[in-house]
């Protein structure tokens, strides 16, 4: 799935002590890196994979925005600021943490309307093909851009879903694009895309990966993996902030039959010409569609910036010894109080995430949060962890461990407020 | 157009010296308001129809979103800070400045992919019919995106470009909606929308409007206008930052048509069930796509809620008088140098912007931006300038006359780096 020997990991002792987990700590080559975070004090934050943390200077980098360069320039920092050039300038951040070329990523919108605009795109590609196959369980989102692509395409198109043992054989010649997500966002599980865009080719399909949960996390290889198509997301491990800018991916192979749907402004191929007729930029230039975001995406060029300075390899090294951590730290509580592990055992084909299924999760899932340990829900029964690698801790993943066996051993869990439901989970 | 009486502009004797301008500010009843906004000194900021510039606390504001909302909350701050409700609270402010009801509005994306929804919804809402009418002078980003549906919907969908001497002939039982803009954005004409709206409704077809150059300057009353479909941007008159998040308009009597083509999570009825089929939230709702941008939101709800907080007449007001000024200034000027003024002389059928033809228009613009005077240009021979009422005084439009005087009497305007195009105009 990746090239050998680039995710082994380094096998370390389960500690049997706090200050044992400290030592790992103290021996982690990136554990300084936590310090550029800006992290609530009291509270162990294992949410990062639905919202990464600001980094410590970005509400001087965002005044700073406003004071000398929306203030300042005005009109003219389009030019004199390089914003013009900021989708660019971020993409190309983005494309080494993803195993693309820089010329391959655009940075517009948010990842539903890339969805869009890929999936259209893949359909025309593939004039002769109407199905967009995905399985059941992907993330809802991805599910309902193709169902309403297909609703407004009627004959041309439509969604094909199946379970994700059932994705092979209902992978035939009407099969326009198999639309997967990399990373199984309820249990976590690292899917090989190798063999499925194989399997994709082999039909003379697409296939279109959704990174939201993989990007900033691991080293994604989407040349290795021979995927043609995908999207992902700027506000979770790559911390851009709430609602932050997302990105596409299109390989180059099908750069000219690339057409986007959305001919936007600032896709065309000399926007400030304002010319009565659409003429594409060339190869993924084109799928910016409106006027940037320039506040957002100055805060997502900058935690870009940061997690491919700390290097996706060391992210991923240490994203895998604290997931091991935590599955082994739990394992006691586990088997005491009636926890399933959701997640994969092997490191190798899990993201930076591990779930935990109980039936009381919702209520044992505040219960924590009470205690200052973040983790989230998802309906019927799981409890989901992230492991951010850049400033997660095993010392964290120790006091995780531990605040959850409290919780259970007192039944703390088991108290009328915590099963209030929140709006949002 | 408007209800009578709410556009008498009060009529001002043209001053003869600074000093009387500076007499017309001090009896301005709105002139306060300048000192909320952010604006550098040394500089009289024409191009607010571009750009806005931002308020004195926006900054202030912005840092406090980071450190107190999203570093202290996390990803808590959806429910505790009010972040899943922002994408309503500024379609709430924005509704009463366009003459719409709160939940006929909704924020979302760019202006770019709001007109996709909205043109796409259109035409599902007249299945009968496969045109999408429009002026070939209308904002090039309009048209693109009327292309690029066109060219995803094939036979279904077509784009009739006419002049605007012509649109009433092309307007037959073909067309399903009639695409308008109701400010110019080349010469500031304000379009009758109503006459509009009345000769398109009469063969069957659906008016959409953009409003990307009248909300925030003058009282557009969509329910009056009896317009359909309507958006907006968020950027120019409505100060909300560069790509600031866009509005879009339904008219309640639509809402049960309306489909809209992007299917994201976040116009899902019940976004947090995750269930794996589309289900859209009520009404507009629906038109939101991914996660909102929170920061680029903020920003907006702030600008917004100063707009409305000076009030929609007043301003109307204001700018009639500040571009009734500037013409009048300016007169001698245009008739010694060769000057055509493109902008309607009537207040009533101007928005809030003056353009003037000049051959030497790019290098004038130039010449007047070494001398303080921001405007812009457009090609071929239009010198652009947008008296945004909020925050430009008479005095500023004294200053702007005379410095253009200067410009051309001295012939400053004639060096050769006035010459050279910039990547961004």
């Amino acid at each position: 799935m990746r090239p050998p020997g680039r995710d082994t990991i380094p096998r370390v002792k389960t500690p049997t002590t706090r200050s044992q987990a400290q030592e790992l700590d103290t021996g982690d080559p990136i554990a300084a890196y936590r310090d550029r975070f800006a992290l609530p004090p009291g509270r162990i934050y294992l949410d990062g994979n639905s919202l990464g943390p600001p980094m410590r200077d970005t509400e001087a980098l965002l005044a700073s925005t406003v004071r000398d360069q929306w203030r300042q320039e005005l009109v003219s920092a389009w030019n004199s600021c390089g914003w013009i050039d900021l989708p660019r300038r971020v993409a190309t951040a983005i494309a080494p943490l993803i195993g693309a070329d820089d010329d391959e990523v655009m940075v517009a919108d948010s990842t539903s309307v890339n969805l869009f605009k890929l999936l259209a795109a893949g359909l025309t590609m593939r004039p002769e093909r109407r199905f967009i196959l995905s399985e059941k369980e992907n993330f809802p989102t991805d599910l309902y851009m193709a169902q309403g692509l297909a609703e407004l395409l009627g004959e041309r198109a439509s969604l094909r879903l199946v379970e994700r043992s059932r994705l092979a054989e209902a992978l035939d010649d009407d099969v326009a694009i198999l639309m997967l997500t990399q990373v199984d966002f309820r249990t976590g599980e690292l899917l090989d895309l190798g063999d499925w865009t194989s399997a994709a080719h082999a039909t003379g399909a697409l296939v279109l990966c959704d990174l939201a949960h993989s990007a900033g996390a691991l080293p994604v290889d989407l040349h290795a993996l021979d995927v043609d198509l995908a999207v992902g997301c700027g506000y979770k491990y790559l911390n851009g902030g709430p609602g932050a800018p997302a990105f596409a991916y299109v390989a180059r192979r099908l750069h000219d039959q690339l057409v986007s749907p959305l001919w936007g402004w600032m896709g065309h191929a000399a926007p400030f010409n304002f010319d009565s007729g659409y003429r594409p930029a060339p190869g993924v230039e084109q799928l910016q569609a409106g006027t940037p975001p320039i506040l957002s995406l100055t805060a997502l060029e900058h935690s870009v910036g940061l997690i491919a300075e700390i290097g996706i390899d060391r992210l991923w090294a240490k994203s895998q010894q604290l997931t091991q951590l935590f599955i082994e730290l739990t394992a006691p509580i586990a088997t005491k109080h009636g926890f399933e592990v959701a997640t994969p055992r092997n490191p190798q084909h899990r993201g930076s995430q591990v779930s935990l299924r109980h039936a009381q999760g919702y209520a044992i899932v505040q219960a924590l949060a009470t205690d200052g340990v973040i983790g989230d829900f998802r309906a019927p029964d799981l409890l989901r962890f992230g492991f951010a690698p850049a400033y997660i801790r095993s010392v964290d993943v120790w006091d995780a461990a531990a605040v959850l066996g409290r919780v259970m051993d007192s039944g703390a869990w088991n108290r009328p407020e915590f099963y209030e439901r929140r709006k949002v989970t």
